[in-house]
């Protein structure tokens, strides 16, 4: 039996989500396994990774309907046409997509690079920490929160993939880190992490007063990967020269129109600045952020939580449990 | 007769400003004029500055009902008891206030300096293109905006004191400037000094369609003056990198609740930068501001509209005139 009698099972766009993404956005469909070409390599997949970024794919003309939804993730080599790659390694790469099997060409740049795993971390961390998700921690936190000793930082989504990773360089850095999630078991996952102090967001009668009392000196940076009303009150509350880094707004995930107070107006007592952050700004600056990580990581440092979801079937599942914010940590899928 | 047996007439705020400021929260009063103490100088008000920022000083605790309304001057030293200041001389200072007179004492720094007015420029240009006017342009454009060749860059309240200079200076960095503005005589002024496309937001239908039609590469710095929902309208329009220099609100003058668009919604697509400005920040590095200006307007590169008003009594509709956007450039009153 060749790899194209084979089965490849995709979860693929059957709607364009219509403000929250829903499981009926997504159909499972078949397809044959292609036939890697000259050059190609026929990966099986053994990690996916779901990720917010994903929902703003989710609309013509990125995608169309029947696509199969994009996404990083990491396989095993099942068959090779490429000098440099053979049976059982094991790759990852930003287009796998949810599938079960790719073809893919390596050699590419950027976000169609094919990489090799790390031996020295667990495979799917190339998906998280050590991969976009590590990277955008490490650059919005470094390169635009400048945390340093003294200075109050506060992360939204401090649970999340990114934000746990983000207030640990933030604490590494010598500042003390105040984290934002919205339950007591993201609180208490944080603390083990080493955030300084939580705010459970949903679990407070006036949010800004928490956040007063968290940061009496003000917030001289905060890392925002939550936006909404969670953002507008950390904004009420900016130091003198306060640096805001703009990674995501996962409150905003169910779509509707995106008004609140207006930034303009806190900013000029605050002299603060706001910055807008896309991970694949720094891409090429992806091998620093790696080194340093790992470095991290092995020096017992850097402390990962991750929430993995079993299974194919599950992914859709995983995508929106993440989106929803039930997860603990970063969300993959074990295929 | 003693100076202090003489009237010094004092413009006084008699209620905080609800909202809107209005003519009924001052109050014309009389005081007698002081005397210098040892190291002081005696100066008669020759033309004061209306300025935006004073709104904010209008409030508990930062002013006392009654108290003399503060405000930047230029006057003429009637009696000196500092070695260095002789009658006839003329000093600005940014402290004179809403009064006829007033005792100063030289050698203090920043906001209690007290400066000599240069010979080369008109006496009142200390208080608008070489003083904080113009030295908010200055830093603003050239340090959070960084216009270059290339570049569109939009100014809001583009015919007033600071949008005027800012908006020549981002010429003169070789950009493409585009100024936004409330009346066509504005626009008129700003097409002579310079501008090459001005957007009156009042009388166009659709202000997204203009802003578009106007900057059909996007916007690549963003010179705010304004805040309000030409603020959000801008920020729709970011080009990829743009920067956004948040330097006054005068749209948000009338008090109320600023909600409108979060700009964080706008920024990582556009992976913006947007800063709050205050001159004060800056001030440190006034000289270099006005050297500059004075060398761009001496050779004829830099040109300035004022708009006098004339005589003490009508200090305070001069104010409410350029809160309400009724101004032709940068507001004085000459005394």
């Amino acid at each position: 039996m060749t790899h194209s009698e084979q089965i490849n099972r995709q979860w693929v766009l059957s709607a364009y989500p219509q403000g929250a993404v829903r499981a009926e956005d997504f159909q499972l469909a078949e397809a044959p396994v292609g036939e890697p070409g000259p050059g190609e390599i026929l990966v099986r997949t053994t990690w996916l990774s779901v990720d917010p970024y994903l929902k703003g794919k989710m609309a013509a003309p990125a995608m169309a309907l029947g696509e199969v939804v994009p996404g990083g993730g990491v396989g095993e080599v099942v068959a090779s046409n490429h000098p440099a790659w053979k049976p059982g390694d094991l790759a990852e790469a930003l287009n796998l997509g949810w599938q079960e099997y790719s073809v893919l060409k390596p050699g590419g740049a950027g976000a169609a690079a094919v990489n090799r795993i790390l031996d020295s971390v667990p495979p799917q961390s190339s998906l998280g920490w050590l991969g976009m998700t590590g990277v955008t921690a490490y650059f919005a936190m470094l390169e635009v929160c400048l945390p340093k000793p003294g200075d109050t930082v506060v992360v939204s989504a401090a649970a999340g993939g990114v934000g746990q990773v983000a207030g640990q360089l933030a604490k590494l850095a010598g500042a003390r880190v105040v984290g934002l999630a919205g339950s007591n078991r993201k609180s208490d996952l944080c603390r083990e992490l080493g955030f300084d102090q939580m705010i459970n967001y949903r679990d407070v009668d006036d949010l800004d007063a928490a956040i007063a009392a968290a940061c009496p000196s003000g917030v001289h940076a905060f890392f925002d990967g939550t936006g909404g009303a969670v953002h507008d009150a950390v904004l009420r509350h900016l130091a003198v020269g306060a640096r805001v880094a703009i990674v995501g707004r996962i409150a905003m995930a169910a779509g509707g129109e995106d008004v609140g107070q207006r930034a303009s107006s806190l900013m000029i007592p605050a002299r603060a600045t706001i910055r807008g952050f896309m991970v694949f700004d720094w891409w090429h600056r992806r091998e620093e952020a790696i080194a340093r990580l790992s470095q991290l990581y092995a020096d017992g440092k850097l402390k990962i939580v991750e929430d993995i979801s079993e299974g194919f079937e599950s992914v859709p599942d995983a995508f929106l449990r993440m989106m929803s914010g039930s997860n603990l940590g970063k969300q993959l899928v074990r295929i």
